[in-house]
């Protein structure tokens, strides 16, 4: 090889590990990474990179989207994005029979599920370049002694270790036998698909660890481990979540999602740019030097668009921009502040405050909303639930009501 | 039922629990057992009776009986002895590598070692009522399914109240995973054999309690659980073992048991009733108000009859008899004293000793030993490794050499 095809090499190294540990909350281990990288670009084999799911039937939110970006940022640059689904354990279900959330699934359920997943998953991953694999696939043949043979491979002391574990014990609570076995499980996973990385969430972190540590008694390169952190919902505090009302669901309409970006307070933007864009980092550096609302826009297109197409995109900028860049706010709208107290402020109870007044009762308030009346940026909100960050929003009730909140 | 049925059932019960709880160090519990054999003796249905054996090639000696014993009594009583081998475990070995004791043995390997085990065993146990089991019969069928509903059953914090985990732990070592599996294999196999009563030594106490647990959450009624004590060789100190040479093994020569077990001091000789004889506690007392040695030669006569045949053992009783009871003893012997430091003396030693002298130096008194000049008590002992323990002893050195040691 010469020196300058080394060059060449190191230097998309060093490009790929920018882009690949952007936003990551813990990493094991870098070193090993970017000789993973720097062994794929030169032998042009690409990396196995392996993220576990849950045969549940989703609805996903941009929250769960952090960890599918990681995957199709890996995907991008050449490498093997590994769809596991989760199959084995799910048909088992909870074998204490005490959990009503983990209910056995049967194989067609499985495979329903699987596709409402995927349904969702390729606005993110490019199926022609997704692996999609079962676990049953291997798991469903392993006999008692070969069991045994994976279990001597991992210390029970360290399964210990776990901090769920550790805090149930010390709480009085018990962990049954097959709870320990379930980490052996996931690792196995890694051992059977040969992975070189495996994402998760930070709750993760330990079972990865564990693939880790039995690729290696496998005689295998142990993988790398990389878990990505919890998005903030619109309100900028509490974690994105359906039941805070603060999400952004990745299947409602355009417009709406669009206005709920417009609505996050600017250092959230360059958070969700950091976990969600496919920007490069010095495309992000360069938004950074312009105007915040050009860059809340870039952001709203690039969203909307991934999950709408790019027409969609473009025509809720467009949208937006007519109702608020045009001067169609009445310039004797009511102005008010208030103070946020919990992790967010519920729109209803906006709607009521004293100094907006935009309905007379909580009760009035409710119907508007569920009446499709009443619109925060521009955005219909039909959510009774809808919940106000800190910033400011332009509200409007009925054909008359206009008012502009500041919560503090 | 009338009241004379009853009453004749309460009594039978009495008897065999006495009979049965004879020399047991635990038992999980009492009352149980008393209940189980009730029910047994009032509707016909044996108990079954189990116990675990490794599918290694034995040489038994009778601290090994003492387990087989208490199942022979069972046997006798009407009850059914499952003798199980664990052959599922021993074929795959220990997993780690790390063991040499433990290499995977094959089917071949097990089914012959099974013959030499119930060669020696059916000394004791009647095969024709004895249901001879291999534990790969349930086990090599379980999936990982199977195995995580078994493990569900189980908590693991309990599993690491065992003892060996604990203190290894404590000590710095580690704990493989599939070590925790083990205990939850040997209480399957109660489970699949659904056992009333198990049998183990008292190292086995845990697992023997798993299996009880397991049973109860298989919604079977749990097994009685008991521990049979280690025996102390012919020393009287020491646990019978080949290494120390304190043993009689069950494939010894009438004349060296017999002889034997005419050397072993009487406070032990009433424990070898309790453990090893098949006679009842009655009789038992009864033979404690004759004259001891009356009672030594009985059991030997017991022993010897047991292991060679009942010819065997009036012919052993009788050469004993001839040697010592009819005056060839030279009433010139030396006699000495000597004092026991260690756990026993060897016989080399106590050949040279000052006041005794029936060798010169230890290399002639190994020769003698090996050349098969040495005798104690009668018995011909060719054994280098023999030991005394605290008593007095007939030695006798080819034709000419005699003394009477008592070691104190």
């Amino acid at each position: 090889m010469s020196t300058d095809v080394s060059l060449e090499i190191a230097e998309a190294v060093e490009s790929q590990l920018r882009e690949l540990t952007r936003g990551v909350v813990e990493l094991h281990v870098a070193a090993e990474l970017k000789d993973r990288l720097a062994k794929s670009l030169s032998t042009g084999r690409p990396l196995r990179v392996k993220a576990g799911f849950d045969p549940t039937a989703p609805d996903l939110h941009l929250g769960h989207t952090v960890l599918l970006t990681k995957m199709a940022q890996f995907q991008r640059l050449g490498h093997t994005a590994i769809f596991l689904v989760g199959d084995y354990t799910a048909m088992i279900g909870d074998p204490t029979g005490k959990s009503v959330t983990r209910p056995p699934l049967s194989r067609e359920q499985v495979l329903a599920n699987t596709e409402t997943y995927k349904a969702q998953v390729w606005k993110l991953l490019d199926p022609a370049k997704t692996e999609v694999r079962f676990n049953s696939e291997w798991l469903s043949k392993l006999n008692f002694a070969d069991i045994l043979q994976l279990a001597s491979r991992y210390s029970a002391s360290r399964i210990f270790e776990r901090r769920d574990f550790k805090e149930r014990i010390a709480a009085g609570g018990e962990v049954a036998m097959n709870e320990t076995l379930y980490p052996l499980m996931q690792g196995y996973d890694s051992v059977a698909l040969e992975c070189d990385v495996e994402l998760g969430g930070t709750d993760q972190l330990f079972n990865l660890l564990v693939g880790r540590d039995l690729q290696r008694r496998y005689g295998q390169p142990p993988q790398i481990v990389m878990t990505t952190p919890l998005l903030e919902g619109t309100d900028g505090v509490e974690k994105m979540s359906k039941s805070l009302g603060n999400y952004i669901g990745i299947a409602q309409p355009a417009d709406e999602q669009f206005g709920k970006l417009m609505s996050i307070p600017d250092g959230l933007m360059w958070k969700y740019y950091e976990l969600l864009s496919f920007r490069s980092a010095p495309e992000i550096d360069a938004l950074k030097a312009g105007h915040p609302m050009e860059a809340k826009k870039a952001l709203g297109v690039e969203l909307v668009s991934r999950y709408h197409g790019a027409e969609a995109g473009a025509a809720a900028r467009a949208k937006f921009e007519s109702t608020f860049s045009r001067g169609e706010w009445p310039a004797d709208a009511a102005k008010a502040e208030l103070v946020l107290e919990g992790a967010a402020l519920f729109l209803i109870d906006a709607l009521v405050a004293p100094g907006i007044a935009l309905a007379k009762s909580k009760g009035e308030a409710r119907r508007l909303i569920e009446g499709g009346g009443v619109r925060v940026d521009g955005v219909k909100i039909a959510d009774v639930k809808h919940a106000l960050g800190r910033g400011t929003f332009r509200v409007q009730a009925g054909k008359r009501g206009f008012a502009e909140v500041t919560v503090k």
